[in-house]
Order: C-alpha cells, then structure tokens, then sequence
C-alpha cells in the first residue's frame, strides 16, 4: 500500500474517483501525478489539505505525516473524511517522505517547520509551508515577531529565509513557479494585500494612515482546544483582539512596503467572529487623487485581476459575504468611495482554511507541479 | 445564448469547468449530456440542484425558469453563485422549457408542481419533482395531509400520483431508471427511512412503538422571509414543533407500510436546531429478538447497504454528526442497542438540502439519464 | 385590570415581584410610581423595554399598544414572556393613553412616531421615543436621510425637533431631565459616540480622518421577517452594509460635531455579525499629540465618566467583548495607541437592545420620573 | 474586606445594588443575610452561582474558593463579572471557609467534593454540591456509574450518600429545608424528571418503553477546552453522544423507580446542539388509559405544579422553546397526546445552567437559609 512506503508503484490515497475523475491523464496531458506529502493531517490546514487533494486531477497523496498521531489508523481520527485504503499516519522522517514524495505542505506549529524543512530540501522534496517560518526575508525579524517561538528553537537558515516565496499567487506566480520553498502567507495578509496592493502598485493612495479592520471565524485559530474557541465563550460575541501588536501586521507591511517601493506602517485590528469559516478585511486609505470615483476604482481594480481566476471584483454597490466564498478557494474584492474625503475602502473575503491556508497551498502546489495555479480547487460556494 | 431559446445548439450553463472536466463524453461514453430545466430557482432546491449541477459530467443546464424572479438576470439574484453566460430566469412555460430541455427539476411550493408536471409529461419532459405532490400514491390522502394548499388547488390526476416513483434512491433505483415522473421524498422521511426499512423489511423490530425524534437546520423552512427563522430567534434556541401532526408522519408511515407489508403507525416528533443545515434523525424501536446485539444489526445494515454509494454505516459506538455529512449526498447510519430492554437505536445524518432534498433530485436525474445514481455528486465534506 | 382604562386605580402590569421588589416605595421616597404606556410592544424594542420594567421599582406600565396586535391577549403573541393580568394589547389612541400614563416609550417604525407624538404632548404625555424621527435637530435633514419615509408621511413638527433633546444619557442627563421629548440615540451612535466625544470635547484628536469600523448582531435589523436576517441566510456569515452612506452617520456627526465645536466628516462602516445581541464599534482616530500613552487616554476617559455608572472604561490590554454586556445597560470602553503613528483606537461594546435602544429608554424614562439614570437596569451578565 | 478573613463584620462581595434592592431587611424580615462560600468560582457552576447571587435579598458571598486560580484577583480571571471589592480568590480550605460562611456552594469536578464536604459538614458548614457525588443514595453505585472517578478517589462516605437529599426542589422541598447537604441534581435528570414523575405518581403511564430523547446546549460540558466543544468543531452540526451508557440514565431512574414505587429502566440519549445554554427532554410513554387527552394531562401536570412558582405548563399546542427559559430559573412544560396510539409526549426546556445547575442550587440554598425557594432568581427571560 502506497502509504506505508511503496507509493510509486501502488494505489494512491486520492486515486479513485466516482465520477470517473481519473481524468488526471487527459488534464496534465500525459505528465505521471506529482506525489505529494502532507505533514501534520489531522489539524484544520492539514485536514482542508487532504479534502482538496481528493480527485486532484494532477496531484495525489502519498503520505500522511503526524506527530502526535502518529501509529494510528486515519478513519479513527477522522471519521468523517474517508481516504482511500484507510491509511496510517506516520512520524514524519525526511526520508521517508522523501522516498515516496515530490512534494511536502507542512502544516505545523510555528517554529516546527524550520526543522524539517532542510532535510526535505536536501533530499529533493520541495516544500509548502503553512505556517510563519519562512514568510519573512529576514530571520532576524521572525526572531523578533515570533519571539516565544524563537526562544525554544534555535534557527540558522537565514539563507533558506531569503530564498524562500512569498506564496500569494497572484502576485508571485512566476517565481512559485520555479521555487524549492513556499511560505504560504497568512489568512489576514492574503485578504488584506489582495484588496489593497493594485492601489499601492499604481501609487493611488497614499501610504500612511492606512488602517485595516479584519474579522475571522474561530477556525482561524485552530483546532487544538482551547477556552477562548470554545462555542460557549465564542459564540454569541464579537471582540477585538491583538489589537496594535497582532504578528500579522508586520507580515502584511513587508509585501505592502515591497510592492509600494517604500515603507509602509499601518494599523490591523483583527476581531473574533462567531462562525467556523471565513475572513473579512475591511480597508480603509486615502486616494491621492480625491477625484477618482468607485468606478474608477473598480475598474482598476478588474484590471488587475483580469487573469486571475480565483479573484473577482463586484460591481459597486455589492458588498462582499465571508459566507460567498465559504469552502472555496475564491477572494472577492469591492471598493467604495467617499467622494466627500476621498476615503477609500476596500472589502476582501476569502475562506481562512481555504484561499486563506490550504487552498493557496494548493495553487502553490500546482505550481511547482507545471499545472495551472487553480487546478481543482473549488469555486463556486454551496449556499446558504 | 442557451438559456434563451436556443439551448440545443449552444453553449451549454455548466459547461466550462476550471479543471477541465469537460470529460462528460468520456464519463458518460459517448453519449451527448442530458438537458435539464430548473424551476424554482431562486428558492434553496433550486440554488442546490443549479449547484450540484455545476461541472456535471453528464447533465447541463439549459433552462432557468422562476416565477417572481422572471426576467431578472441571475448574478444580480445571486452573486454569490456566478453561472456561465449569466442566464436571465424565465417564466416556466412547458413549450419554452420542452423545448430546450429533456428533464425538468422543480423546486417549487406544494400545490403549483401538480400544475406544471402534467403539460411537461405531454411534452415529453420527464420530471423530478422536489415538493409532496406526488410523494403520495393516492390523490386523496394527498388532500387530506395538505388540506390547505388543497383548497386552493384543485388537482384530478389522479392517476399520475399512482405512476409517480418515490425517489428514495436505495430502495426504487430500478423503478426510478424508467419512470417519466419522481416523486423526492422529505427530508426527514429519507433520513428516517434510510436507517428503518431494513430492519422493518427483515421483520427483526416490532411494528408498533416506533419513534422518531428528528433534528433540523433551519434551511430546511426555506428561502422565504419568516419570523420564526429569523437568525433573532432561531439562534440560541431548540424546539419541537408540529408535534404529533407533521406531515411527513404519514410520508414515512406509506413506504414503512409498504416494506414492513402491514400498516405502520408510528411518532415523528421533528426539532428546529440552530444551525444552517443538517438532519438527524434518532430512531427508538424494539427488537423482536432481544438477543440480537448492536453487532449483529451493524452487520445486516452494512449488507442492505452494501452496493449503495452514498450510505455508510459507522462502527458500533461511533455516532454521526451532521456535520460529517454537510454539503454531501451521503447517508451516515449507526445503531446501539440497550441490552436490558432490546431497545434498538438507529441513528442517521443526512444534509437535508442534499441527500434530503436537491442531491437527492440530482441522483434521480442521473438514473432517469441512464447514468450512476451517484455520477457527479460530493460525497467528501469540507470540515469543519 | 389597569390595562383595560382603569389603570389608576389598579394593579400595576409589573407589579408583582417574586422577591419583594414592591419596595418601590423606599426607593422612591414616598412617591407614587409612574404609569409608563409602551406603544410598539411586539417588536424588539417594546419587548426590550416591558422585559426592563419588569420589577422597576420606579416606573409601571399600564397601556399596551400595538397596530397589529390590536385586540390579541399578550400571552398569545409571546407567550415566553409572562406579564401579571395577561393584558391586551390596544390601539394606541392618544386619549387612552392620556387617561392611563405618565409617560410613554414608543417603538414604532420610522416615520410614524411623529405622527403619535404631537397628540400624545398636547395631552400632556412626556414621550421617550425609540425611532430615529427626532434625533435631528433638523426636520430638513431628517426629511433628507429619511427620504424614503418622508416621501409617504407629511410632517410639520420642526419646533419639535428643535425642542426634542438627544437622549445619549451620560451626555445630555440634565436636558433629560427637565424634557417632554428626548430621541434616544441609534445603536450605532451609541457605541461610537460614548468612546469618541471626550476625546473631540478635550481636543485630543484630530476632527478629519475619523473612522467608524461597527459590528453589530441581527436583532439590529427588527423582528419583521426579511430574507437577509434569516439564520440560513445571516449565519456563518458576516459582511458590511450601507458602506459610506448609512443613516447613523449623519447623527453620529451631529453629536460629534456638537460636542467638538466643528464640523466633523467621518466613515462609519456597519457589519453584520452572526449573532443575536451585542455591538462592538472599533474607532479610529488621531491623536494631536503623539506622545500620549494608552495609559494616558484611559485615565482621561475614566476621568469623563467617573460619575457615569452604566459606563466602565477597561484596563489597558483588555479588549472588550460584546457577550460581556449581554442583556445588561453597560458600556465597556477600551483605548489602545500605535506610538508608532499616533493611532488612537477606542473600542466600545453594548447590547444594542439595551443600552443601544430600550435600556437607555428607560435610563430616559427614569430621569424623567425624578429618578436616578439607572434605576433598576441590568448591570452584570449571565455568562455565558 | 470580607473575603480575607474578617468577612463576618464586613462589606459581603454581593452588597451594594444599584437600583436599591437592599431591601433584604424587608424581605427576610428582620434575619441578617446568610453568609455564603462559592468552591469552583470561575467554572460555569461558579460563574453562574455568583451572578445569582449578585444583590441576592437574603444570601451573600464571603468566600470565593478555587483551586488553580487562588490567589488571583477577581476581575483578572473575569473581568466580565465584577464584583464588589474585587476579591482575591482563595484555596478552599475548610477552616478558612467555616470562619466566615454559613452555607457552602461547591462547583468542583465529580469526586472532588467528595473530599471536601466531610471536613466542611464537621465545621458546621452545610454544603449544597453540584457535582455528582452525593446524588445516588449508594456509594457503591456512584463507583460503578463514575468509576474513572472512584479509581482514582478514595471514598468511605456511604453515610453521607444516605443522608445527602436529592436537590430537586419540587418533589424534594421539605426535606432540603432541614439537610446539612443537598446534591444538585443534573441538568438532564433535572428536565426530564420534572415533566415524567406527576405521571409516573399518578400511576397514568405505563413504566416500561419509556424513551428520553434530549438535546443541550454546549456549556453543559463545562468551561475547560475540549476539542469536541470548539465552536469550529460544535457548530453547524447536531449529534448524539453516550447513547445507551450515559450517567445520567441512572440518575433519572433511580428517582423515577422511588416516586413510581417500582424499578424503572428507561431509554436515555442526550444530543449535542449548537447553542451556549438550553436543554430540551422530550419523553415519550404510553398512558394506561388511552382515553386521556392532551387537555387531561395538561391539567393533571398544572395541578402538580401549581404550588411551584418555577414550573409553568404551556397550554395544548404550545411547545416550549429553550429560548424562553434562557438566564431563568424557570422550566416550562407541555404535554401532546397520540390518539391513535395512546401515546404521550412530554416536553421540558430549562437553562441548563440555572434551573440545570447554578439555579437550582441557590433554590437549595434558599430554603436551607429558610427562606422561599425561588428568592431572588430571575423568572423573565430577555429575549431574543
């Protein structure tokens, strides 16, 4: 069986489809699929890993790699996601990743990935990565935000930090394309830079003063349990929290200032939502030319993302649901004007798990395996 | 454009698919994909069965038909929900709709079905048929249970509800392959009869004494704005409501009868959870052989279910969540029983807009095509 | 039965307290309690403010008054909601009324208190009105911003606009005291103006560049059905509404501008949240002086409501959360500041049925009976 | 300050009120206010026990006891609850608490009190438990049912099993009057049984085949994280869970068997709903005399509850939401009739929280302080 260390030759987990998706031949045009390793299966970015590598026309899975869970069978941990042949989750050893595997996600605490990311590397197995450890240039800088993290492991891959992408695929598709290593960004970066990015690009509003209101579902904060999570504290309430300190301010500033060509401060506030799925950021900036409408703004904006298929701008006036992308890999921008401050704002929504963790993964993935960034992932939402 | 009256020729609705699975004619061999008109679009059936479609291996929508939202074009109903060449919804006229269409869905209040069904079968239009109208074999039981819409409507096809195959896939498959009309069952009657009919069909329970207390999502009241599901009222609360009366008591009871091969009285007591979607449905009977273990009745679940796709029996003490199943067609059964007394419990998740409702319809449609009854149908949730 | 004409003379609709609490007597020194009519008493805000008078010590209502539920008994309309006699709920003429109150609350929609207001004075009838037509002092910008509403009903009362007075308590208490009319102030307004006011009247912060980032639960929207508000539709869902042009920012202005002594533009951006009660504002805003410390504007803003028991500012680095107001009249305030840029960021939560509606109604009422502000209101939540 | 020691002389942590209600004088009639320790502060069972107690006419808290937060300071743990004097929390230990309290409320988990309640009896503190420990009249029992517990806790307490009265004031109240400890009943017994013993008295059922189908909200699992009780995991989704073994099944019998005068077993199975508070049982039997109507058991069920101001029968046809008992002390009842089976549904909602737990306990503490039961507890829901 696959899973237990001879993959190439035998079945693998996401292979057989009902609705005869084996199609994978006709879509990667004659390529083998690329065998992919996901590390750390059974928390949320691992778990919406494995659910959107099912029938995966160009990618399958080949080993499921868990710490904690590590020696037991998948259907007692998950019942509710069957993976083909059952498998067993196995302690992540780089080489036996590597021995069935062209590919990793890791999707580990913070500080965790930065061990096992060499090996893999070494070995040939290129790596996404879900979590922080690689999103900034400069490892001093990941010591500094991730301090606690940084007190208990000690790091020396400075080099792999500035080799490493930066994974927001509309904006580094051509180097993802051709990289050893993705960091893949955060939730709140990736709703926050979609929506603001075109406008630093074109130097249409000014730099500082920018302020960004984000609001999340509570999976954002994973699935080990804690108090604060639990329905009968999150539900029923709303709250800022991390308000001035929050890590991903700094996250989202390192692309902004990139992208601008100068360095940008501003302000995110996250806020807790009671509801599973879904990330909201609301942004607020001043154009410089107070003249320009909505719809200049719009269309703008559309121009953009003309090529990206998992971006789409609504029309002025159609304000964005988390809950119209939920489960999808989807980010859906609106802009509105005060024409009487020349205030803009800008609206993103995206899944967290999904265009917001596992499903940018994926584009990543498909990426580095020749496809197009959005093959398999899903777009259109079930509603309500 | 398809959907406006040139259907045969054009681009089909759902025909571009991201991941290229425009393999119908692989899938379905050869064969030109089937033509399908939804009626009652706007409504919750009609958003599922237009969702389930998308991407269809061998079904594609050619007809969007609405009553109030005639004329309207649908992103503007639906933004979430983006269809291929943005379809304006039409009025459901049986020439307009035969004429673009082999197979129509209707989605639509109890009562106005009755008047669309009998010119779509003069049509040569087969139909599945998402309300009551036809769930019941004889006319007049049909006016007693909704005596209300009966007033209102007055139906004399008679003979129609006789011909009329009830859709509950598992257990008329074959009938349901040759029938012009289908009759989808309730919700609640498919996640109830689901786990039931084996045992009745056995003759392992007794006949009298079953109960069923049932649990739903509020999307199972529909799209249309009423006090008692608004978010203000329905969250933070759990009720029973239509104790003793419910309509789908005598649904369930029909085909219970049916296979039980006497008269079946039994309790439906359905409650209103606050949740979106989802359906459980807890079933108490009593075993006629108290010797029998939950073992033995996992066993014989498994074999009445073992060619069924979208049904799975869990393992003996693992209890389905509604959540393991939203968004899917499938079924998820587990039973105990209590030593002591012979108590048997059978247990059993469905989502009530899929497996109890449009996914359902869609299965239909697929056997009413020549296709698998599961062909095109999500069986894996998005979690959590 | 007081409730039927006879009020003066009989028992009190909130008489009855199970703990003793007819000891209105010693808290209110010897003087009669006064007769409160609620008018509107089925919607959110007549439900609110009868739940509130429930065991008031001060204050009794004796007239009950709705259009639609003319002549229906209480318990039948809302039978969670036990009110001593069972009364029946009457056509709010403005004799009846005169004959049985002291005071009245009405919670009518937009448009038609004005219409029961004037009446309702001439007969000597001081009136705390939930809607939003006397929060101008302007009938003109009323008839702007309510356009909709000032189409379909004539108004003439700009004397009383005029003489009405804004009934944000812990602002206007000594002008509440002594009126016949006072407004009380939108949710919105509430929550934002409580937290930004001492900041403008001290002139800590710059007057441009103010914005408003407001979440707020569905039971904002009323109990009439509507579509959007439904559990299926608002859950697992949040999304802003009424970008750059909702109603609550002209009266937020109002106020700010007031108390500022300037003309003040700001953004106020409302989302919806899925829950029932609580609103959470985030404000954003400048300070002049970039050196001051979160510690600095916490002890000033404890400083402005020292003697305000219904407000309580948070220590600094304690973020609030709307459940921890839940069902009681508390603001909870918090500051923090980027001394990177100056940013200063003042959150407020509320329960918006309370202290953003029927609560500061009855904190009106009691300053107009001769009572403290917050006799018999809600303090401390049920948590969770 | 009372909590450190000197409590006796002192200012007690619930004294002031707002709104006057320092009216115990009046109500408790010339007797100075019970002195009270809360063991177990910051669970849901303290937490809801000290917000009970808040302004409580007759009772007032003098020790806050926990074990893991002793030493912190009140508002640090929450800061949602203040209360007066912001006490510091201490160990429970059992001289520390006869100094200073009359009664003690202990919210520990199951086996814990075990260890406490000998040495605070000794000290002449009675003790009013909400765990389980003390509510099977057979300490043998309580190792069987709770035997993870018993191996790990030594008890040699069986008298104290014997003399401790079950806490379910309706059916128990002369006998709480006098004890030196009462045990809470549970939240699911606590509903179930307040709706099933009038019939099981009466003879009017018969006392096999009965069924308890109910569904609780997720704070019944308590405030430590657990994974199953993240919103993530617990919302959108309903299950049941302990089908067959649950704890409470024999709980429910044993008084079931003593009021029926003959053993009973039943069927139990509790439900997991996506909600903070609430519980519904819903109880199926079937009446010895099939003749019975709804109307005849509503009136035989009001008549046995007509001296409980806690317990209120809904009319025929009304069926009670947990939403309208929400934050009360109230559980409300309804009854439905099968006529054509003989068989009897009855419903009953209860906060599980209050009535469930906290509630409860402080009708417990009432009459042991010898006052009404239901004293100072809130009867009126705020809704929505």
């Amino acid at each position: 069986m696959a899973i237990t260390g001879t993959a190439i030759t035998g079945t693998a987990l996401t292979g057989t489809a009902l609705t005869g998706t084996a199609v994978a031949g006709t879509v990667v045009a004659g390529t083998v699929a690329k065998r992919v390793a996901v590390i750390g299966a059974s928390g949320y970015g691992g778990l919406q890993t494995l659910r959107l590598l099912h029938q995966h026309p160009g990618l399958t899975v080949t080993f499921l790699g868990g710490e904690r869970s590590s020696g037991k069978r998948w259907s007692e941990l998950n019942p509710f996601l069957p993976l083909p042949g059952d498998p067993v989750v196995q302690s992540p050893d780089p080489d036996a990743i590597a021995a069935v595997a062209d590919l990793a996600v890791l999707s580990l605490p913070n500080g965790l990935a930065a061990q096992l990311v060499p090996p893999l590397l070494e070995r040939g197995v290129k790596v996404v990565d879900l979590s922080a450890d690689y999103r900034y240039r400069s490892l001093t800088q990941w010591q500094e935000v991730y301090a606690t993290e940084a007190r208990q492991i000690h790091r020396s891959d400075a080099e792999l930090c500035l080799e490493a992408v930066y994974g927001l695929v509309e904006w580094e598709e051509e180097r993802i394309r051709t990289a050893r290593l993705v960091a893949v960004p955060g939730c709140f970066p990736t709703a926050s830079l979609l929506g603001l990015l075109p406008f630093l690009k074109q130097g249409l509003i000014e730099s500082n003063g920018i302020i960004i209101d984000a609001k999340t579902g509570t999976s954002g904060g994973g699935r080990a349990a804690k108090e604060a999570l639990l329905l009968a504290e999150a539900s029923e309430a709303v709250a800022p929290y991390g308000v001035i300190g929050h890590r991903h301010t700094s996250e989202i500033e390192q692309l902004a200032s990139q992208v601008a060509g100068s360095p940008i401060q501003l302000q995110f506030t996250p806020h807790l939502i009671p509801m599973v799925r879904g990330l909201l950021a609301t942004v607020y900036c001043r154009l410089r030319d107070p003249g320009l409408t909505a719809d200049d703004c719009t269309t703008m904006l559309e121009a953009a993302y003309r090529h990206a298929p998992c971006v789409e701008v609504l029309p002025v006036g159609t304000y964005p649901s988390t809950k119209w992308v939920r489960q999808t890999n989807r980010a859906l921008l609106s802009v509105q004007v005060d024409s009487r401050s020349g205030q803009l704002i800008v609206m993103g929504v995206i899944d967290n798990l999904v265009k917001g963790q596992a499903g940018q993964g994926v584009q990543c993935l498909n990426l580095m395996a020749g496809l197009d960034a959005a093959t398999g992932l899903p777009t259109v939402p079930f509603y309500p």
